[in-house]
């Protein structure tokens, strides 16, 4: 494919993303992204089969975005926790930087069509546990250094996390505020940081 | 109104609320409602106004199904933390009975509306609001009978754990499985119950 259909598949790719984020699978039809992207509709085939084909493509490129986002933070130096911890705060910019609209992508999709479409659900799933396999990771680096208890089931807790993410972004979508995120998150990392070996480290 | 009336606006009511639920508003239309409920238009216009204003009337039934449960538990004897917890236990059941599909109704038109009808969007907000109070009120319960730590804001865990079943609820709905949930919930009440003051009070 040349330079122009590159461009022109990442045009689609990229207008589908924000639509589907905003108004939802079902709420956007092809003719929106084409008349959004400016794209013809035999373009539109020559990249894509169907809207179902270019929904596979929408949610890998969410899959994209945030997968990475999480294994640089793995990779980085310095207290696991807090790296962690920053993420949460990083996604508290985004939320406020759009206003408290649109919410998670990838909860709104797996919220829509988990019981309608089985091989979105799969897909979604799988980003959501590799989510959960990058968090995972992360506490177990805590671990090591003896910054988070060695009885928490590092997986049941990352599990646990973007629970609270997904929950606590959809409560701050449906507030139009950040405050309710920021109270779940700082409970959160409360609760994570006061783990009794910490606390006993403390003591001692 | 006579008894008649009430009752096929009972049958639109309940039909309205399973089909928002299966396949979110913008999904439904009043003539899918009158399908399904068997029910002539001009009986439908006789008792609301609108789809809209049947919206607004699901969104009530659900406050009115789910606040009082959360208040009948406030009110039960016992070990408040114990009653909180067998509520999410609850909703396990729940879930499986409906083998995973549906999610939370509130949840789900909350992602599905809250940016595009802000009635829908406060009276959503209303109601997460109004399970937070309720929860709150068992945690202060909870901190005078002492079983759960003073330190602990009530305010603040209560939107936690609206946060976490919420988000739980969607990763089953997405897994078609209830053990994500219930991974979640255990570590939720660990974290609950692994508060200092009752760690201390074991410990001494």
């Amino acid at each position: 494919m040349g330079l122009k259909g590159e461009t022109t598949k990442q045009k689609i790719l990229e207008t589908a993303c924000n639509l589907f984020y905003l108004r939802g699978y079902n709420g956007t039809s092809i003719d929106d992204i084409l008349k959004a992207a400016k794209v013809k509709k035999g373009n539109f085939y020559f990249h894509f089969k169907s809207k179902e084909d270019l929904g596979y493509a929408v949610i890998d490129a969410y899959a994209a975005r945030t997968i990475p986002l999480l294994q640089e933070t793995l990779k980085q130096d310095g207290n696991p926790l807090r790296r962690l911890f920053s993420l949460f705060r990083k996604q508290d910019g985004r939320m406020k930087a759009s206003q408290y609209r649109g919410g998670c992508p990838c909860g709104n999709l797996a919220l829509e069509l988990a019981d309608h479409h089985d091989g979105f659900r799969r897909q979604l799933d799988a980003i959501f546990d590799a989510w959960a396999r990058e968090i995972t990771l992360i506490l177990k680096q805590a671990q090591k250094e003896g910054t988070l208890e060695e009885t928490v089931n590092p997986k049941e807790m990352a599990h646990l996390i973007v629970a609270v993410l997904e929950g606590s972004t959809l409560l701050a979508k449906t507030k139009k505020s950040g405050e309710v995120y920021r109270s779940c998150v700082k409970s959160l990392e409360s609760l994570i940081n006061g783990s009794p070996s910490k606390r006993a480290a403390q003591i001692h």
